[in-house]
């Protein structure tokens, strides 16, 4: 067992349950192979354990430094850049045509899934291949010329720039301003705060994505345009030029990602800040947009991962720690120490984190896969899929990052007392993930654009095709899991009727309730969603389960045998584990789901009739 | 409103809904008045506003430091300690043969409400009259006389010295010795940690009580003893001796309470350590367990003050911050930007946290309450609120860091990227407030005494006469309430119900479904509580609202009319408030207590069956 991430879960979600193989047969992927896959997350893992994970504590205690404009970033940064710079590991996405591998999303996904706990480190590289994303898409031929082969090569960095003190959620308020020059080219000014990797000594150069607004364009989100701001101009064989007049002027002091410079940035203070206009005039919200999917997918990823990160360092103390005796002996003195793993309160936690990460790991993998599928099918088949991983991203966001924030809480209530100190690495996990919750817009933003656009979208059809395929695993169950089945079963029915009064709701013109009940609705449609999954995982594990018992001539009603076969076969453990876990879930955690859908229609609109002088 | 405690919310807990000024007719608190209490309150909140708040975030950054044994706290603190020590407000709950003002023990809650949120600085004097405290019901006549008046008089500190290495929750397996001496003394030899004010530099001297087990004396809980260890000898004079051989070897570096030295304390290291018996031989536990309920409220009290300050300046914040149009607005760019308090996203926040915090505020009173009730009542009547107060003490402690936590927690939403930096004191609190859930007895620890011990206790009568004060504020709810007491009434039966299931489970000798379902069961216990008291003061609310109204010709039905007299009668705006506050609970909380009880019932026994090999 490593500590960061299940490989034998990976395994599990990518192959049995997503099928990956088949993936082999479309000629997008038909020069790749599970061995390819497998020796990929080898490195990745190894990589993690030895160099990312011992930089995590270093990253934090020394931080990110602002010193007179520039930021230094923790030593060690530098080297685990260069290693995993060398590996190849940030360029699998990419099309080969751009030096990548070209993997499917879904195992992007599941190789970050490794390295992304230390969140601190890891966006310093995601913000340039998102900019350099952006490039590839939006960009005219000289620019992907000028810009991108440094980029990918992570020699140059690259940022997202939108917010500025006054315009943080909402982003049509900004004031920074793009001049036109007779050149084709424009001036920027304006100050902006929040950029991540916004100043740093990791890169040579970096290229700023700018969100302005052209002199004389309207007011509001449909007047913005997005410019390219390089900190060094780029002469026209490469090489870097004079100093841009960009400048960070400092960076935030947090809570936690503590060694990711979140940067304060001015534009054209000092003289004239040189700009590059990216795509079309006043597309800049759209252009934005194309990259959200992914960044906020992103941020699901840090939530599972960290949370996986959380789990199994817990899951490794509560296995060593030796405290208390055993409940049948508690009132002995003499009775031997046992490990906590062996107290009910502690397996019950345990539990909780296993199905909780289990889960996300499902949905993040499956959003991942659907977003693969609606580039390798077609017509209505490929707008389903892409339907579907729209309706998903900010259940993604949002759940994973709230969600895994509560494991990250768990583990430190594993380690007691000692989970509270500097000791081990559970309180900076949890320190690291609580800005989840907040950035790529907040997860109240998130549970908004679920109930206010993506359940509407193409007239409902990807959230019914969702629904479908739920009701679909619910059909297929296996007989041993008829019980488990018909929770979930009610649980989408839940989930459906709720999102209909929603419709009725705005058909009558009143659109308080999904407004103020967005939040809950993103909670419930969070908890179906990994009852499905676990469902759907736990048809497959019973049914490996029962051909091993087979094998072995044992009962799957003897505890005693069971127990002894898990204790000896890895085989037989995970897969009893993964029926343990969906039991958990889906008989202790999802029944939650029928009350979930009561509250959000109870029609209660005391948030909106409590004056404000009555708030306190 | 203040930043910390909202006060009007706490006259109306103290003398609306608790009845204090009947306290004046008992001699006990004959000579006290509500002035004196309002004073007292003025007082410690001018004091808090101004001293204690601007020191929160300078510990925070200077942190205890430990030098060659010695442990420097942060400069305010002295100053702060002056001042709170100067002021009298430590001693309000001490007898007036203590020199104390002999204030019941809900007015003294009340005052440290104020305070509480800066733990870092409260826990010093805090573990200095705990001792105290011990040493004056415990000590002998002598022990008194050379402790106990330095120590409240805040020359002296004190603590509670009970954890060692692999003895933390399982406190019966500690291994430090108590050697008897010819002259009645001990030498003590052994190793402690996580020792709150352990060591520091606020004290001219320590006083520890520390937990050992005399040689030869049995393993297990029932062999330990309590001895008084002060850090220097005192003189028959009451003057300083010779440094008594006990040291600190370190403090911990911690996530948060960072101005709180945590220490590792080593006894009898070079030569030897002085101790004297505190109390009988091998009654060290029973000893403790008498300090244990205040310090269990102590840390409810933590909970409740620190989410109360993080509501406080989240609500401050939303109705300054102005971010975004008005929701009718949205799509109008030129549309004014209104303060964030207007989203209905952000007022769905806050009445979460609001009701929450006036839930757990009645909660945490009314236990202090009872506790003063069973010291003025006899008989009977004084052993069921003695009972009903030992059944709240874990409720208390977990449930109020629990959700105190998720406070701040939403605290930091409220702020975004802004209270994820140090900016603003909401990250803090959160950091801060984390260890209550494990410090005191962790609260899985708490939910095992709940179900465990505290059900049953006396026969069950404590829990009964509870239920049954229950049951008579949902008969008297006034007619406008019916539907919520409706809803009141169903949880209150859920309770009741799961608490029989519970005693069916133990009779059967089944007793695995407690001990897995403990935790779940607090929470339970905590939302029935908090649904109960929502329904008292929305009672007592109503009436007055109903009075209000009636004089002011304004129909309660008429919005518009309603609203237009809370923005200018802070009377009106507070009674509608509590009733919206208890309206929201009921309605949108408190129903989950149903599903919460079919879930503790359901049977499910993953937990115990998962295999140790199956978690991953």
């Amino acid at each position: 067992m490593g500590l960061l991430v299940d490989r034998r879960d990976q395994a599990f979600v990518l192959y049995e349950m997503l099928g990956l193989e088949s993936f082999f047969n479309n000629p997008k992927y038909g020069d790749q192979s599970k061995d390819v896959y497998d020796m990929t997350l080898d490195l990745v893992e190894k990589i993690a354990m030895e160099e990312a994970l011992p930089q995590l504590a270093l990253g934090d205690r020394e931080g990110a430094q602002f010193r007179e404009g520039n930021v230094i970033v923790p030593e060690g940064f530098k080297k685990l850049h260069a290693i995993m710079n060398e590996s190849g590991l940030f360029l699998l996405h990419q099309p080969p045509e751009h030096g990548g591998m070209g993997f499917p999303y879904v195992m992007d996904i599941a190789v970050r899934e490794h390295t992304v706990f230390n969140m601190a480190f890891t966006l310093y590289p995601e913000a340039a291949l998102g900019a350099a994303d952006l490039i590839a898409t939006f960009g005219t031929d000289e620019q992907k010329e000028k810009y991108m082969a440094p980029m990918l090569a992570g020699k140059w960095g690259g940022t997202m720039v939108l917010t500025e003190p006054a315009a943080g959620s909402d982003v049509g308020a900004l004031k920074t301003k793009a001049i036109p020059q007779p050149d084709g080219s424009y001036r920027i000014k304006g100050s902006k705060i929040f950029i991540t990797a916004g100043e740093n000594d990791l890169f040579e150069n970096i290229v700023h994505p700018v969100l302005a607004r052209i002199e004389g364009d309207p007011e509001g989100t449909g007047g913005i345009s997005i410019f390219l701001v390089p900190k060094y101009h780029v002469n026209a064989d490469g090489s870097l030029g004079e100093r841009n007049d960009m400048c960070a002027t400092g960076i935030e002091h947090k809570m936690g990602l503590k060694a990711s410079a979140t940067c304060s940035l001015s534009f054209g203070d000092r003289s004239e800040c040189y700009g590059e206009l990216l795509g079309e005039p006043r597309n800049g919200m759209r252009i934005m947009f194309q990259m959200m999917n992914g960044a906020r997918i992103g941020m699901g990823l840090q939530g599972t991962g960290t949370a996986s990160a959380a789990y199994l360092h817990a899951l490794n103390y509560a296995k060593e720690r030796m405290q208390g005796a055993d409940l049948a002996n508690m009132s002995n003195p003499q009775a031997p120490r046992v490990p906590i793993i062996n107290h009910p309160d502690v397996r019950r936690m345990l539990l909780w984190m296993k199905s909780h990460v289990e889960g996300m790991r499902a949905l993040l993998y499956f959003s991942a896969w659907a977003d693969d599928k609606s580039k390798m099918e077609e017509g209505d088949e490929a707008r389903t899929w892409k339907g579907i991983v729209d309706l998903l991203v900010p259940v993604v966001k949002a759940y994973c990052t709230d969600v895994g924030f509560k494991v990250t809480e768990q583990a430190i209530q594993i380690y007691g007392g000692y989970g509270y100190t500097q000791e081990y690495p559970v309180e900076q996990l949890m320190r690291d993930l609580k800005i989840g919750s907040i950035y790529e817009g907040t997860n109240g933003i998130q549970s908004l654009d679920l109930v206010g656009r993506k359940l509407s979208l193409d007239n409902g059809k990807p959230f019914a095709a969702l629904v479908a395929k739920m009701r679909e695993t619910v059909a297929d169950a296996d007989e041993s899991l008829q019980q488990l089945a018909a929770i979930v079963g009610d649980a989408v029915a839940t989930l459906e009727d709720t999102a209909r009064f929603f419709a009725d709701c705005h058909q009558q013109g009143k659109p308080q309730n999904p407004i103020i009940k967005a939040y809950p609705f993103l909670n419930l449609f969070g908890n179906v969603s990994l009852g499905w999954f676990h469902l759907w995982q736990a048809d497959l594990a019973a049914k490996q389960l029962a051909g091993i018992y087979a094998d072995a001539g044992v009962e799957a009603t003897d505890t005693a045998a069971t127990h002894g076969l898990a204790a000896d076969n890895a085989e037989a453990a995970f897969y009893l584990g993964k029926v343990k876990s969906a039991t958990y879930y889906i008989r202790n955690i999802l029944p939650e789901a029928k009350m979930q859908g009561e509250l959000i229609q109870n029609g209660d609109l005391s948030i909106l009739e409590i004056p404000d002088a009555s708030f306190g």
